[in-house]
């Protein structure tokens, strides 16, 4: 939700069809064999919904899945994390990385990967953060455990000289006025969903004929494959409005 | 896991088939239509690897669905609430009995409904703790953070005077030495996985018939729909020892 109201704000006259798959989540803490096959499906639906480029707005599934879905889908397909590496490698300037993420997303080793391809002298350091998304579903922003929690996180990271953080999951933004403050106000905080979006809309600067296909198309739609409470919570604490959120069976598909 | 293991300790002779839903848990955060419909696939499941009696082995699946599956299926049915239920009334003095869960859990008010049906002046005080799944998964058993979290959501229940405690999470057994000694050295904690592992040790005493039937089956098999290194340690600090998790495909059902 943090990536598609980055590209609600970034590109206003655009429709989006956002899925959330609720129902399955989360998959930071899945195999990968499950997630491909969470991603796959995910990515039917919206193209079944009529999506003409699809971001892939979650670091798990994309640190997973994206290679695999871009071999397998013929449509643009956009991820977080090759535009928040590209804008890490933009703001460092002694090419020391600190990564957060899922479990998964860390194990993965994607963004060191990524960035040590990009720039071979660049040392990166990662570091998972399971509990954060919880923490941020259950709407605890600003209570003392997560803040303690955040700290015993990001410690091992703060004696690594890194003058730059990247936030590798969709959730942390809304957990930035903790992680800022807590690694140093001199250190770059790269938020993967911003950085998706202005990828997206370069891309279609670049591309008029995609931004054309993508015109006049309608009010966005918001599908999920459950509906919670929480859910409904997080969607306002993020659009600053009452979304309305579709259920769908995703196994039904 | 909890329950597993305490039916293992309970009726040593017996083999048990075992189907954990990884790939799509936490169910305690879902509406009550998904829990519905996976825990009618997992029965199904169960019924298939050959199970003669079923054991809804979590609060949450037990709270939403177990009515729905006594109803649609021709087998045994326990749960692990109405156990736990018998157990707090048979312990309590002045029938004021706390009762934590997920939110799914204690948004069913299954406990409050049926404790108050069983003693009309029983007093319920419920307190849903979504945050101490992921603490239990994650191996938090020992962190301050957990303590404090723990005390947090045990505040609101410790001045209503309850001499009874029940954990209506099959996750909260592994959190028992912080819980008790939080919410009082007096307080009776009622742990849902060895009382329903009772419940069916009576049951077959007082059925040789099925009971026959369960002898000699062969060894245990546990079934998971995903594969982690978390769920291989969190089944190895449950069991004692190493188990051979076996992956099977829910959605191909």
């Amino acid at each position: 939700m943090t990536v598609a109201k980055a590209v609600e704000q970034l590109l206003p006259g655009k429709s989006l069809v956002y899925f959330g798959d609720l129902a399955r989540t989360p998959y930071g803490s899945k195999s990968p064999e499950t997630i491909c096959k969470y991603s796959r499906q995910d990515t039917e639906f919206l193209l079944n919904k009529g999506a003409k480029i699809i971001i892939i707005a979650c670091n798990t599934a994309a640190s997973v899945a994206s290679d695999l879905l871009k071999a397998e889908f013929d449509v643009p397909i956009f991820e977080v994390i090759s535009p928040a590496i590209e804008k890490a490698l933009a703001v460092t300037v002694n090419s020391r990385i600190g990564v957060i993420g899922t479990r998964a997303t860390i194990k993965s080793n994607i963004y060191e990967t990524k960035i040590v391809e990009a720039r071979q002298e660049a040392k990166v350091f990662s570091q998972p953060c399971p509990l954060l998304v919880p923490l941020v579903e259950e709407g605890w922003l600003d209570k003392r455990e997560t803040k303690m929690i955040i700290r015993r996180y990001l410690h091992p990271l703060q004696h690594k000289g890194v003058d730059t953080l990247v936030l590798g999951c969709t959730h942390y933004p809304l957990l930035t006025h903790l992680i800022g403050p807590r690694i140093g106000r001199k250190v770059n905080v790269i938020d993967s969903s911003t950085a998706v979006a202005d990828r997206v809309k370069r891309y279609l600067q670049d591309h008029p004929e995609v931004d054309n296909s993508l015109a006049a198309e309608g009010k966005s739609m918001y599908y999920v494959s459950d509906v919670t409470d929480a859910a409904r919570l997080t969607a306002q604490r993020i659009f600053g409005r009452k979304l309305d959120l579709i259920q769908v069976d995703m196994e039904g598909i």
